[in-house]
């Protein structure tokens, strides 16, 4: 699992059916500070994420599928929570309330 | 999954029957801005890519073994769609139609 | 498996049952000397960590399933247990009893 | 799977039967430009690959144990075939033919 | 798979008992020639292996259970064999027996 910011939204008629019906966001990993630590992925979203959201993202085939409840399905990288708070040895470095809803 | 270009085509004379009836590309992750942001993946187009098109791309092989219908089948790469566009905070980055036809 | 140091806590209401009753840790993957050598990661705590220790982490699907005795759990990256120590050709880098108890 | 250049080869009394009968090369994951990137991996050659070829290795372990026949295998990486050509928007960046046989 | 490099040990009383009973290493992978080329890996030895010796490293869960003859193991990388050369078009650019028992 990964830190993620979600930096957009994308379309494409991707012809697998478990996917059509989801909503797909470009996510960064993100380190706890939001510096960007690794390549964008494109995630399903599971929790009603939105463009600025911080959320926990799940990167791995075989859970993604449980998630879906189809062993069969063609899913790999998950948006399962939008992320509340981050925590460090230097106090809270992220809060989601105090982000407003400009962004969502 | 990421977001990717074709940037190119790969021939080679495979011995695994799954990959010989396949077109091979040769993908790019991007940025949704389009910047490169890691290694070159050799992908089965399943979505009548080209060169130049932004594409989405699946990269576990249980899920990509399960679009090919064939629980056997040695692949893990796979391009599920072409993207119409990406939208960001700043706005569409991406557009396909924006691009013409020129390079497909 | 990676060599890793807790940099954080994460609080996110996750929607999947398994992951709702776990402590969920940031972790950086570091070199023996404690230098940052990857991208951040998110996981869950099996071996009573805190903020500040070095710990061994295991970032593979099917193992962590094994762990939490639930073969249809969504997780991937567990924290296996806390460093004692790391020895090296230059002795030994990392002693966990020299770090005193401030930051458990 | 991905595009890469064997640049040598490995000996080393491994214990492991499957791996025993194998010829190990290294190879580098290159650009189809043919520049490095990514770290060097040690592949089992399936095409009688040689140092200076350029070839498409496939990088996931149950699609490389289905290439041995043995679901007990404990392989992952496999090279699958020397590329013949690669073609980009710049025209043929590659072309097996033209190397010679100097380096095989 | 890929070429390593031992670095160190590690002692960390984890819980779960496949792990209690082996020795974890601390890996680099390395290019060729013995630079770093990658993040830091910790290792269960399979291999007899010591600080300074160059390993071939298997970094696929399901392969790693299979060499340990238990499906339900939590184990990820495993160190198979300890090289005994390695040619490039350079030539022998290691090899095992020159480098004297001092770090074994």
């Amino acid at each position: 699992m990964f830190l993620g910011q979600v930096i957009g939204t994308l379309v494409s008629p991707v012809r697998i059916p478990i996917l059509e019906r989801e909503t797909l966001l470009l996510v960064h990993p993100v380190t706890p500070a939001g510096r960007r630590s690794g390549p964008t992925r494109v995630a399903i979203d599971r929790a009603q994420a939105g463009v600025g959201d911080r959320v926990l993202v799940l990167d791995e085939g075989n859970g993604a599928r449980q998630i879906f409840g189809d062993p069969q399905g063609a899913v790999k990288t998950v948006i399962v929570g939008v992320v509340d708070y981050v925590d460090t040895h230097e106090g809270r470095v992220y809060d989601h309330r105090e982000r407003g809803e400009a962004t969502r």
